[in-house]
Parts: structure tokens; sequence; C-alpha cells
């Protein structure tokens, strides 16, 4: 999936009288076709949406006209995507999301009716939104309503203790946006190089793709829990430097997106570290950093704690962090909010940021919104605590047994290990593939990873992501699987895993 | 503002390890800064959202400070955002959006209460929403909601009187993301040519400068009610290809912005046959198409329904059409809805398309539920029909009597002249500028038109757009300002206009 470390731009310089004339030449059929268009996008995967997703798609079609396919439904497992699989919204959001929607409803005439539909703290809030916001339908300032950017600042301060400036926050829609334009910023020319870790969450790899820009990877240990070795980043960056690329980033993902694990302090402070000595801007991935499941042993720190607590020496490392409404216990994917904070950044260039950010007018105002509540929850004391608490606590605790759950099923099955969920929605499974599947893979013209992900959705309405949509060490084959589908039927889930899997290895075994 | 019609790409190749030792030797300081970062990034420019927009945010807030500047308010006429300046949103779509974000409320224990806040048909709407989209909390579908997108091809097909189909319907982020996607798409290299307009929407500009592509400008008449000649654009095309520019795709944004043309169906059948004549994808911006003020003189095509009536022989132009929720009566800007139409668009190209829509996961789902509204307003019979006509149809005939007295205003002044909106929401007047000012303004290194702009804002605390923001004829300058202050302060407003123009003339006049 991953271009190599260091090869021709796909935009290579043609001449132009050239390029006319072959572009004149097909003068019948359409102007616009695969061989003509943009040939960074055709070069571009994403298989969290690929082919098997579509597969999937178009099985839940089947489903609805004919019913005997050995399971009731299609089980998305593809893509962090908690309210699909009917996780409940946390009821506090949406009353104030209703209430800034809905205005009229907050007039003298309406608040006897509407006392009796909502909690006095989502009154006030959505009040006080309305207030800095006006309309929810207006733009709003290009890089974020001011008011929210002055609370997420806040919120930053009491998670890691050190200030945090609104002016350096930019509201964004979802992380990806905003990973998308510190991208495209960094890119200087096809030759500029970006550390990303293998396996990798494949919005970086599309996004290198799409900008043409030149992925550097390094590999997680999946050995040592998914682990990151500074040494190994060493060797990397000194490879592709030797090749002549311009590394210039690195791309932390934490907690790991598709691996799950946790850093610890220790291991964050050498990263730190070897970007200072490197030269290296820091991209911190942090939109997982409540979904935290041994927090005990391994707590999430955000890479701006650890490198403030550094001292004076490694006060210039640059970072970008970013985070979203998507992930968490609110699961809110759908709103696309999230905002990324610029540690270090030179005022000129968070000047270019903003006007990126403008040409796109803003980002929704729903998801600010969003952003805004998922940063200042209801305070003990507020109406709205104990309920908001309780949700919360009950999301969580069951997203924690069931990805324990998952991790034993899998490493119950012959040829699968799969290491526990330090953190994030999913699970990197390793699975040893005999030979015989590998072969018949081959001659369907497949991967054999995605091989064996596709009969697991025929088989069971599961659908999972085969590894190679995120990377993996050459010949090991693995797959993504969230654990969100509710826990009243994950024993169900399981077992249907289970009994393919069998299933595929009589099948198949040597 | 616009780059040579033929030129240099921005990101000229540089020998691999050359650029590492520049980047490398630079060892103090940021490594990120607006010499290393993306050129194509720095090269943009965005003047709806740029100095003077800048500048009129800092007068807002040094207004709360001290009074004493002659005016109570900066208006923002930089931008068409209709509820920032008070336009009330629809009540029906906020109903409807406010539900369809706390189904709570739609529980039978409820809906005693619900019933005497919302009308019968708002609640219906959001069942039958829900039902269709699960969760607003979920990611949809990339190319948008299933359900949706029917609609809006139901919609398409009442308009036009052809068929429509949902699959070739991609729901966006507002027009401006749908817009980005497409000229990415048809980017093929630095030497891909787009025709845009003269004076344009600057986002066609700032796109291209951020794709690397080429734009090839093709003037608009201001003499002519800003009309379009099909000989000018054969000029246009011609030299540009003389240039060895290879020219693939025509810009049209009809009703026009910031011209507010719109354009006869006689001329669009022209433009039709040039593009099929010349081999050009159509890109029609048709966003304000519900914004037009003189409906029986210059009533709105589409140019899919143009296209359609044109016979066989022009059944293969390729087409991408536009269309927003942010602007016409509705204004939801903030919520950034959208879509677009692929008309004879490649399948294999509808699927890259899909793709890229996918990596950035789904537009935000309440800009698709405003899609849906929009689309499939209350019909006759329905609980909020009656109240729905009453609310566009107040704002509309707003709209068209602020339209024309701004235009009167403008006109009444020495040396201005104004066409009239025949639609959208914006003025684009010529002011003849004396050489005294002219000289003033080179003194302070701004042009002409910025520099009156500057002048106007700080006089008036009105913020408009300088006319090289949108590109004009070599030595004229005009400014664009939307119709949008509220029709109460409007005479105000005129009447602040008048008497700075005169005070600016007093000091400059020749």
């Amino acid at each position: 999936m991953l271009r190599q470390v260091c090869r021709l731009s796909t935009r290579t310089k043609v001449q132009p009288s050239r390029l006319y004339l072959v572009s004149r030449a097909a003068s019948t059929g359409k102007v616009l076709t695969v061989e003509s268009m943009n040939p960074q996008i055709r070069n571009a995967e994403y298989a969290v949406r690929g082919a098997l997703p579509i597969r999937a798609e178009a099985l839940s079609k089947e489903l609805q006209a004919n019913k005997n396919k050995g399971f009731d439904r299609v089980v998305f497992c593809n893509i962090g995507n908690p309210q699909q699989l009917n996780q409940k919204p946390v009821t506090f959001f949406r009353q104030v999301a209703s209430l800034v929607d809905n205005p009229d409803l907050l007039k003298p005439e309406n608040r006897e009716t509407l006392n009796k539909l909502y909690p006095s703290d989502a009154i006030e809030r959505a009040e006080l939104l309305l207030k800095h916001i006006g309309s929810v339908g207006a733009y709003s300032h290009s890089q974020g309503i001011p008011h929210i950017r002055e609370n997420v600042a806040k919120a930053l301060e009491r998670r890691d203790g050190y200030p945090a400036n609104p002016d350096h926050i930019y509201l964004t829609q979802g992380a990806s946006s905003g990973v998308q334009n510190v991208l495209q910023l960094l890119t200087q020319n096809s030759n500029s190089g970006f550390m990303i870790p293998i396996p990798q969450y494949p919005l970086y790899s599309a996004t290198l793709a799409l900008i043409d820009a030149a992925p550097v990877p390094y590999y997680l240990k999946e050995e040592q829990d998914w682990g990151l070795s500074v040494a190994d980043l060493k060797t990397s960056v000194e490879e592709a430097r030797a090749k002549g690329v311009d590394v210039r980033a690195l791309v932390i993902i934490n907690p790991g997106n598709p691996t799950g694990q946790c850093l610890t302090e220790e291991n964050m402070r050498e990263v730190i570290d070897f970007c200072h000595k490197e030269r290296l801007v820091l991209l911190a991935d942090e939109v997982y950093q409540t979904n935290i499941y041994q927090p005990d042993q391994r707590p999430f720190h955000s890479f701006k704690k650890v490198l403030r607590s550094m001292g004076d020496k490694y006060q210039n490392v640059e970072l970008f962090s970013f985070h979203s409404t998507s992930k968490g216990m609110i699961g809110e994917c759908g709103r696309r909010g999230g905002y990324l904070e610029c540690v270090n950044i030179d005022e000129k260039v968070l000047e270019q940021l903003y006007k990126v950010a403008s040409i796109s007018l803003c980002p929704n105002v729903h998801g600010q919104v969003m952003v805004d509540l998922m940063t200042n929850p209801p305070k003990e004391g507020d109406a709205s605590y104990e309920s908001y608490q309780k949700e919360v606590g009950t999301i969580y605790e069951s997203l924690r047994r069931r990805a324990t759950k998952l991790a034993n099923c899998f490493n119950n099955l012959e040829n699968m290990t799969c290491n526990d969920a330090q953190g994030a929605m999913y699970l990197f499974p390793r699975v040893r593939l005999p030979k015989k599947a590998i072969d018949a893979a081959k001659a369907a013209n497949m991967s054999p990873d995605a091989f064996y992900a596709l009969q697991m959705l025929e088989a069971t309405g599961v659908c999972v992501i085969p590894g190679s949509g995120f990377g993996q060490e050459k010949d090991t084959w693995h797959f993504r699987s969230t654990f969100l589908p509710e826990e009243h039927l994950f024993d169900q889930f399981c077992s249907n895993i289970e009994k393919f899997h069998k299933s595929f290895m009589n099948e198949y075994r040597d």
C-alpha cells in the first residue's frame, strides 16, 4: 500500500506541448477519465471505507431482499463509529445541541413547558453559547468561535497543568481535516518526508499520496505490545535522508490506531528528544486520549504536557496535537467536530494556517458546539452532573469489558494472536495463514489478509479491515476490528467469528 | 491576484540532495517557517476573509473598549452570511434539526408536551429522517445518506423535468468542498487549465493555487450587465492552448458572484455548445439559484436542464453542478451543507470521487439534514406550509428591495456606477478613483481599491472587499458588498456610505 520511501513523484513534469497533443488526441469519449484525472487521487488508498466495506454495504442491501445468509445483519467493525452500532449519545450534549438549533424554545412564553423537558444546566449552556455564537446558521470565525477556543484552552490547562493559548487552537471538521491541513502545510515539495507508523491509520498514507509527499515508515513492534523504539526511528530517518528525502515531521498516533498501545511517559520523552535532535515537527494524533483501558499501568499523557515538563532545551520543539469529538465516550462522529493545538509554531505560519481554513470559510458550527461540550462537560453541582457521569461511566466500563472479551476470543483461535488494547477502539490480531489459504488468495488475485477478511464477511456479516490497509511487516497478516458491537450481542458476535475461523482453518489447513 | 496563464509550477523539482542540504543548513530556529512551508499555500489568496475582514474584526473589538469611532458597530458586508446580520432562520428547518438532535423528545411520554412546541409536520419529518439516518452522531455513507440523496434527486427532477440519479449526487460540506474536490480531481498536473470568470469568487483562484493548476481567465463584460461572450471564451481557450496549457474545464458562476448576473437560456446553450466543441468539462456553480430578483426577465435555468433539452449531440457533455444550504432564503452557512450533481461523468471517475470523500469519512450529518429540508420544504396541506411560505417570501421580498436600494445608492455617487443584481447577494460597483487617491494608495503600498475600502471601513464600520480580491479589468477599481444588512438599518447604512464617499472624493478629487 505504501509507496517506496524515495520514489519519483507521480506528478512528473511533462513538456506542455506534448501533453496537450496527447490529451487532444483522445478526442472521442469522456474528457475526464481515470487515465486523464489527478494521478495522486488515483494512487491514494483508504481501506477503512474501501472494497470490504463497499461489499458489506451491498450485502446489507441483499439481506433486506433475502434473509437466507446464515446471519441477520451486517456488523460494521470496519470503522470506529459507535452510534452506528447503537451507542446512545450523551443526553446533556444532545439537549444543548437541540436548544442552540431551536432558540425559539428559549423564549419566555415557552419556558414553563421547556423546564419539563430540559434540565437547567442544558438551558443555561445553550443560552451562553448563543450569546457568543449568535446563530449556529452563520459562518463563524474561520479558526473557530473565540469563546469555544477559550474554553478549549482552559480545558487543556486543566488537563496538562501548563498554559494554552486560544489563538493557537484551531477548530476543525473532525481531526481528519486538521491532519490534512497540517500535512499539506508542511509539504514543500514531493521530496518532503513524513515519518508514519506501520501499522498506521490510513488517513496519513492517503493524504500523503494526495498531496504527493513522501511517507517514511517506521515499524511498531508487535511482540512488544506494539511499542515504539527510538533506535528504529533513528534508522528510519537516516535511511530516508541518505536517499535524499527531506524528512521534516514525525507522526505519532497515541493511543494507537489500529494497534491500541499507549506510550509510557519515558518513551514520549525519548520521542521528543529525538524530534529535537533530528529537527522534526511532531504531529501527535491524540484522538483516543480518553479511551484508556489500563489507566494505572498505562495512563494517557499528552505530548504537550511531557514536552512542557522537559525543561528549556526542548521548548522549541514544534508540535501539532489533534483531537476529535468522534471518539472517547462521546462518539459524535457525524458532527465532524475537532480541534488542533499548535505548540511552538511560528506565528507567520499560523497566519497561513488561518488562510487555508478561511478558504473553506469555517468548520461546521454544530461540530464546534460539540467541542465546547466535550471539553466542558457538566461539573459537580450541575443539574446534569450525576446522570452525565453515569452515562459516560457505563459506556467506558462496557468498552473495557468488550476490549478484553474480543482479545480473549482472538487469542483462543488457532494461529491467531492479539495484543490487548491499552487504548483506542480497535484490536489488530495477527493471523498466521496456512500456505493453502495464501495460494487460494493468490488465485483470487487478492492479498491473503483481504481474502481472509472477505470470507469472514461473507460467512458472518462481520466487516473488518485487512491489515494491508494499515501496513504490516512483510509476510505477516492481520486485520483490524473495532470492539463496538453492543454488549448484549457480543457473545454471539465472538461465537460467529470463532465458528467462521474454525471452518476457514478446516478448509485451508496445510 | 491571478498568476500568469502559463507559468512555471511553484513546485519545481529540486535535486533531492541539494534540497536536503539547504534545509539542514538552517539548523537553528523553527523547522516550519513561511520559507520552508508549502509554497502553494503561501501563494494562495482569499480576500473574502483577508486583510480587510481581519481589520474589521479588530475594529469590532476596539469598539467594545472605545465607542468614539463615529459608528456603533462593524457591518460585515464582506461575505454572504445572512444570519450573522440577524436574518431569522426558517422556523420549520430549525424545528426538525432540533428534534433529530434530541430524539428523547420524540418518546411517547414527552409527546403531549412536544405537541405544544412543535407542529405535526416537523415531528413527522424528524421521525422519517431518524428512521433513515439512525443517529446524527454516526458517520454516514461517505457520499451522503442514501435517503437524502434520493430526495435531492426527486427535487432535481421536479426542478428540471429530467431524471436525476441519486448515485450521481454527492452531499458535501457546503458547496466549497465539492468545488475543491472536483477541481482537484480534474487536475492531472500543473499544466491542467481551468477557465474561470474575472471577476470570480476567489474560492476558484485560491483552490487552483493550492493544487497548483493553471487558471485561464475569461472576462465578464461590465457594460453588458456582466454578460458572458462565447467569442471571448474562445479567444481565451485558444490563447491558453497556444501556450501549451491543457485547458480541460470551464467554470461558470450563475447567478454570478460577485457580479450578480443571470445567464439567459440562449447564452447557456452557446456555452454548452462551446464545451462540446472544445472538449471541456463544465463546472456550474449554481448556489444562488433561488436568489433571483428579476424572475420574469431573467429566470434561473439550471445547466443540467438546458443541456438535457439540447438533443443527442450534447448528451456527452460532462457537467458538475454545485449547490449549497448557505444561500437562497435559507442562509444556513454555519451548517456547511451542500451537494453536487455529476452529469455524464465516467462511472470509474465517480468511484474515485467517492474515494476522496471517504478519506474525510463523511460530510457532517447536520448539513445533510439541511440539504433534505432545503430540497423538500413543507408542501401545500402540511401544518407548516403557510408559515414557511410567509417566512421565505418575506426574506425574498426584502432582499429584492435591498438590492435595488443599494444599487441606487451606489449609482447616485460621484464617479460610481453599478449594475443591478439580477441574482445572488452582492453588488460589484465600479468606482473611478481620482489620480490623487491612486497616488495616496501607492504611497501606502496598497492597491487603490483596497485603499478605498479600508478608508470606508475606518470611517463607517462597513466592511466590503476590494475588487482586486475577485479580479477586474486592468486599471478599473471595484468593490463587492452584500446587500444583507437588516432592512430597518438600510437607510442609515446607505447614508453612511454616501457620507464617506463624499468626504473621500472631497479629499482626493483631482
